[in-house]
């Protein structure tokens, strides 16, 4: 068994950010249907693969402890370090980034399990992986798995954002998606992938990620800011290129990230959550218009001083 | 606590669906920004609540049993009871529908949870419910969970689909896209609907349902014949509104659908998933045209005697 490391000194302020070695698009061949006629093509489709994310928890004297199968992602790859990261950030899990001793590819001897499973290496053992383990969780686009009930959808140890500086002319969200899409790099050849994008308050791309998933696309971007020691994101919007669920809305608040802005509809529960912890919410952002659902008081429209 | 019950005595070969009292579609205010303007609104958006699903094994003596909770997946109300059984069909745990003793709500006095936990009975207790308790598993679109380990990402007990009668024409798949959005009832309304159909070979709808979550659908389709005696669907096409997963392909197999048709893209993993089990699918079905990424045999195209 070897391993790829990737160790992140608790001194690091800023983390390189490792991109793995796999692909996230593959070559198919396929019978094109058109016009009467069936041809061969060959066309290219985005890679979805399983991602398993392990913890390991230091022992009392400092060696190697117990080593937790926490959860398996279906996910594209890439950026599968900040997704993990962004995964156990969001699910509280991981209380700061200082807890991460280093995050690590386990790699075996088979070709195709190749950097499908990861390691998470803690310096501390006080966390909850219980939460996780409880019970199993499937959502709707998923990544909200692990709560014991009913009770426990909602975001814990969260407050309400606070109104904050951030405002956005209604002109300037409405520009947001097209800009994520300009930036994206598979969708146009594969016509699969979800985008999440993290904006400043002057309308420019900070970062971006894509998976066939949109929840993994979200968790990408929180868990590199979270790597990097970004969070929270109180200046910033995320711009998301399908539908708003609930889970989408629970990770912006637990990244702290007041304005969440989606091409697509909302759900009555993302609506709801975001009205409860004031994180602004756009939807149906397309062809020039846009909803508001919720908290439009970091919307500056033409009637406010300064707009 | 009161109960709902829904009783399904073995010897019942077409099982009466209830379709449960909660609402699909929610009512709600907002501003709409459009041509410089922003007025405004009300709107109707897409339920999205989490529903329980509960396991009740029986006792030895015959009485109630231990009750373990097995999921939680965040759905829009409606066929509850489809989408359980569905789920727990897929995934393995339910091995025929004869084990179903009966499926009941578990209302709780608190009106915003009433019709959000259910409870499967069953007859016997030789079941697996370990498969989906050792592990978390999230997936891209949701729906996998409980899988060990990706030695376990495939469908288990399942050979690949014969090849059977079921023939249809490029022209007759390209149609069904239309023909599902034509029956989707909340779609036009919210736009945040996932919708999945099953139609027989001459291109004619059995049955659709919809949902926040495309696994949900799914699940929900597949769980209405499982409990209605009509598995496996030999002679039936899967339509799904959305992009096609690994999942939802593996939902096919476990249903014997030999054919999927999908309006958005496939990831690489449903295509090899396809190919392995002898699935015929086809993505991109819009405008009349379409790809065939695995198992092209049952499309019948002009050159085939009796086209």
């Amino acid at each position: 068994m070897r391993w790829t490391r990737f160790r992140t000194p608790p001194s690091t302020t800023s983390l390189p950010i490792m991109t793995r070695p796999g692909r996230s698009t593959s070559n198919v061949r396929l019978l094109r249907w058109e016009d009467g006629d069936l041809v061969r093509r060959k066309d290219v489709v985005t890679v979805e693969e399983p991602l398993e994310i392990r913890i390991a928890l230091p022992s009392a004297d400092g060696l190697r402890g117990e080593t937790r199968s926490i959860a398996v992602t279906m996910r594209t790859p890439g950026h599968d370090f900040e997704l993990a990261a962004g995964f156990l950030y969001t699910e509280g899990v991981l209380p700061d980034r200082g807890i991460v001793q280093e995050i690590t590819y386990c790699r075996s001897g088979e070709a195709a399990q190749e950097y499908n499973v990861l390691e998470v290496r803690l310096r501390r053992a006080d966390v909850d992986l219980d939460r996780l383990s409880r019970n199993v969780f499937t959502s709707s686009s998923c990544g909200v798995c692990g709560k014991a009930s009913i009770e426990a959808v909602e975001v814990q140890g969260c407050a309400a954002l606070p109104l904050g500086d951030l405002r956005l002319t209604p002109e300037a969200i409405a520009a947001l998606p097209d800009r994520l899409r300009a930036a994206q790099s598979d969708f146009d050849r594969t016509g699969g992938l979800h985008a999440a994008g993290l904006f400043d308050a002057a309308g420019e791309l900070v970062l971006l990620h894509e998976d066939v998933g949109r929840h993994n696309a979200v968790d990408k971007v929180v868990g590199q800011r979270f790597l990097e020691g970004g969070l929270p994101g109180t200046d910033q919007v995320l711009v998301l290129s399908g539908r708003l669920s609930f889970e989408l809305v629970q990770k912006a608040v637990m990244a702290g990230i007041p304005m969440v802005v989606a091409v697509g509809a909302p759900s009555s529960l993302a609506i709801e959550l975001a009205e409860r912890f004031g994180v602004t919410l756009a939807g149906f952002v397309r062809g020039g218009g846009l909803n508001l659902y919720a908290d439009p008081g970091r919307v500056r429209t033409h009637g406010d001083a300064g707009a």
